[in-house]
């Protein structure tokens, strides 16, 4: 059973790829597979008395693995597909920050030969809260560019291009000194306004802060005040405790902070398909599948 | 001898990495080395009488290659060290394009959840026009994200990057489709008003033109005629024919056009001191340096 807005595009795309053995149905009562959104998929949950699997479309799977929800088959994310999506995002905006592409609009458009300094992204340090597999993804391309990279995880240390992990108790440790800090953190408890006052305090006043992963890891009135007291330079949000954003919310009017609204990693049916097909093909060899999410952990 | 606005920053490093039989001079008739700007070095060309080698710390060597001036001497120049500085310009303006980070700005301004669709490095085509060492870099990071990566070269085919080379008649072939189209060229003869109204006119009307070569290479009216009438989506320019640009030439004025003055890449004096010490221990081994200029070609 297919359960996404996209749904007559993932039709198409499964029904061409021929897959053995695979009937798409809407049957609630007969389908052992779905593969769809975890909001749609919560809804009809208790009815799906053959369930074995389901494949999310999205990285983040909450509404399925609160505590009260079954956990009787086996649960896989999209994480694989974002890393690339989320590195265009965030190196967009590291790049227009260190080119300073907005002053020199400024600059031409009061036709002046001016020419300040850009920065570089060679030789900065780079740290990623939260290594999995978009963590992975960003720091290969932190060091394409020439960066350090630092990362932040609860004890897996799995990326090579991460040139150091930091764990448990030394997170003050690991943003002392960042030029960039990057969330790319699930939202678990573990996760809650992990970045606090305390450690946008710890940062130089020169770094700038972006989170593409949920907004629950950011105490957002601690946020409000570091930019407005000038702790860090800058701040570039794609996720928000309340999505959409509050009207009334003090983001709106902050200096220094970038909004985008939840569009940093889009899920491609067609990056989608070509995952749930190699996990199709696992699952009826009786193969783990691929990025099977741990209930108890919530990613 | 150095020869140069950085003069006191190149004395240091050079000093402080004690090169063999190596003594600064201020002495014309006495100095066989040269480190420094074309455009200074010119001044003194004719009284160098023991010269042997000038290391330009520029990429452009204009001044030095001209017809009429000596070139009884090795002259090398310091494309190596631009491909990293120029893949992070090049790279800032594709994904402030991509991700239409003025758009997201203005929808922040006007408080609204707008989400406007990002466009995608990934699966996009590159032509390079000029892949020698910069050229090849800006191919690397092509291929990082995903793209596939075009070059037209006068003949070399030395990057591995590139998918397909172009040569002589097939510009129009090298332009066909493409969504980026990069000019690396250095200025020469051959290079002027390559991208001509033809050219720009074969591109798609969605593509992105950027020069981080030399000015010479693009016939401007023709370039402020496709960007009024739509034939191209937006041109960024770091270059141009007369610079600084006169204040009264139409591209201050001209719509979709972004530029900057002349700072895609930087020479910073710590990467050129790091060459000229490579080239240096070469030559007081009597072996063939690295990034020497045909002056025939004049790069």
């Amino acid at each position: 059973m297919i359960l996404s807005r996209d749904a007559d595009k993932y039709r198409q795309l499964v029904e061409s790829s021929q897959l053995p053995n695979l009937e798409l149905t809407t049957d609630r009562g007969a389908c052992d597979i779905i593969l769809g959104e975890p909001k749609l998929i919560r809804k009809v949950l208790s009815d799906l008395s053959a369930l074995k699997w389901i494949q999310s479309v999205y990285a983040g799977v909450e509404p399925l693995v609160e505590p009260a929800q079954r956990r009787d088959y086996i649960l896989t994310n999209a994480r694989a597909v974002f890393g690339e999506l989320m590195s265009e995002y965030v190196f967009a905006y590291l790049l227009f920050h260190e080119k300073k592409i907005l002053e020199r609009i400024k600059a031409q458009q009061s036709l002046q030969w001016e020419r300040p300094d850009s920065g570089l992204l060679r030789g900065k340090t780079i740290g990623l809260l939260g290594v999995g597999s978009i963590g992975a993804h960003l720091a290969g391309t932190a060091k394409h560019f020439g960066m350090k990279v630092r990362g932040f995880t609860r004890e897996s240390e799995s990326s090579t291009q991460v040139d150091r992990y930091y764990h448990g108790n030394d997170l003050h440790a690991f943003v002392d000194g960042l030029d960039y800090l990057v969330c790319v953190l699930p939202n678990t408890n573990e996760t809650n306004k992990i970045v606090d006052a305390n450690l946008l305090n710890a940062l130089p006043s020169h770094a700038i802060f972006i989170n593409v992963g949920r907004g629950n890891a950011v105490d957002e009135s601690a946020l409000v005040d570091a930019l407005n007291e000038g702790k860090i330079a800058t701040a570039v949000l794609d996720v928000f405790e309340k999505e959409p954003l509050p009207k009334d919310h003090p983001f709106w009017t902050t200096p220094n902070l970038y909004m985008t609204f939840h569009t940093s990693a889009i899920s491609y049916p067609e990056d989608i398909t070509k995952l749930f097909i190699e996990n199709y093909r696992l699952y009826i060899e009786g193969k783990p599948l691929r990025f099977v999410v741990d209930f108890e952990r919530g990613y």
